[in-house]
């Protein structure tokens, strides 16, 4: 079997062991108990491993990219918090979001008619669907339509269309750099209707400060008004991850708008208090 | 030079790293610019290590304690937000806190007029104060009075003497096993004043369920009121970290206590957020 293996998968002391290879100065390796999904698709090596410390994950040419254990975090902070500052969506874009955990989501609001989910590659969704329920959930939601394309594109093609859109993309590097252009972001603002309201993971306010600022910037030049919040996720570097908010008119989040959602991170103080940002944080954006 | 080094420091690649041992199931790599200070004492091997990705980091038997880039997260919100919750804390008792961090912000409040700082191993304070000035403020503050001892055998001797007991103690396993010991928790509630208030570290709500849980049952069996707050703390395990508040008398936050201190991490919006749960803690901590 060794033969067969990727260079970031290897055997070590009778056991399998996972290595990612993102950073020069920081390996995590992972115990992996079995593999349990591996296909390479046009465009990456999709696998869903079981491992002994998180569950089974999701890895992206051997970047893990969500787990069983703490993909839900991720999940509702970047749904239930921009569903609880838009007024009444209705119509959703999810851009990215292969693992479904973000549809998953967003189908527990009755009010919501409508969820276009456009995912670059179908492989995705297919082994998380069949292999990762506890983030997918199993999606098979009638609102949802998978539309297997460039997001990008497909944003550009789209006017006044949608309340809410989410950019669920991995790290601003291969496909998912387009995702943080300042073009990506006029065509969101060309998508949303006019009062609509985008949201998108905006990276680690520790490691990737130069991006989390500049994704702030270009938001804040687009759209009437711009919030930032925060929170936890385990198996990301760092553990602590940013949020940002564009909206095209000026927001109040309602927070009890997720009371009663069957949820285990978020709650109506979870969405109260995410705004809260670090003192360090606050000078970085004034700066 | 390979010769001398313990088994987790290794070298690969030309490079010399720093893996911690102390998860079968998960392995954290830290590439390593330089050791700048080794030595072992009667309790650990203390090293000051020079990394590529959090700077410099102080580690006890090659398991990293604080990093010169997110040390201040833990220390802050171990000490501002107790601070803030003490009507006017005077004298305080730090048990632990070796790299000083946590006495360094003490001091940054003028109404204190005695720190007492209990840690058993001189050396980590040694190391810290002249090599982790990050960290440790190279403190020298005349309201602090180190004391080199066993902070259980201290802690049992003193009686309704302390404002404010924090205690920053390391993992459950080894030296600092008897910090989280009931009997350990009756002493510091004897140590206290009438309106006494003492917080720990509590450890992960996804991974030490447990021993949370355990903490706070046991503070709350003692205490008038137990309240429990989060933090980030990128270079702990999961990121995601709980913190654990004993109060002899019922409390009220009072975040406005913690403004204009010079902070990085901690401000008025941190300390009222920092008590909100997520709704698995929530469900965690009602069962």
């Amino acid at each position: 079997m060794t033969n067969y293996l990727p260079a970031y998968l290897t055997e070590r002391d009778g056991s399998l062991w996972l290595t990612e290879d993102e950073h020069d100065n920081l390996k995590v390796s992972y115990r992996i108990k079995e593999i349990v999904f591996k296909e390479k698709s046009s465009f990456q090596e999709v696998m869903i491993l079981d491992s002994y410390h998180f569950g089974r994950m999701l890895a992206l040419d051997g970047i893990v990219q969500t787990t069983a254990i703490d993909g839900h975090i991720y999940n509702e902070m970047i749904s239930h918090v921009p569903m609880a500052v838009h007024p009444n969506p209705k119509k959703v874009l999810i851009i990215g979001g292969g693992d479904c955990g973000v549809a998953k989501e967003v189908c527990k609001y009755e009010q919501v008619e409508q969820v276009d989910m456009v995912e670059i590659d179908e492989l995705v969704v297919k082994a998380c669907r069949e292999h990762l329920p506890e983030v997918s959930g199993r999606l098979s939601d009638k609102r949802v339509h998978f539309i297997f394309d460039d997001g990008v594109k497909f944003a550009q093609s789209k006017k006044s269309e949608y309340d809410l859109i989410i950019v669920d993309s991995s790290d601003p590097i291969g496909p998912a750099q387009a995702l943080f252009e300042k073009s990506f972001y006029e065509s969101l603002h060309t998508a949303l209707k006019e009062d609509g309201v985008m949201v998108c993971q905006s990276q680690s306010p520790i490691f990737h400060v130069d991006v989390m600022k500049q994704t702030r910037n270009r938001i804040s030049e687009l759209f009437d008004e711009t919030k930032m919040y925060t929170a936890v996720v385990p198996t990301y570097p760092g553990g602590f991850w940013s949020f940002t908010i564009g909206a095209k008119q000026s927001i109040q989040p309602n927070a009890s708008k997720v009371s009663g959602k069957e949820t285990k991170y978020v709650n109506e103080q979870i969405v109260e208090s995410c705004f809260a940002l670090p003192q360090f944080l606050v000078k970085t954006l004034e700066s």
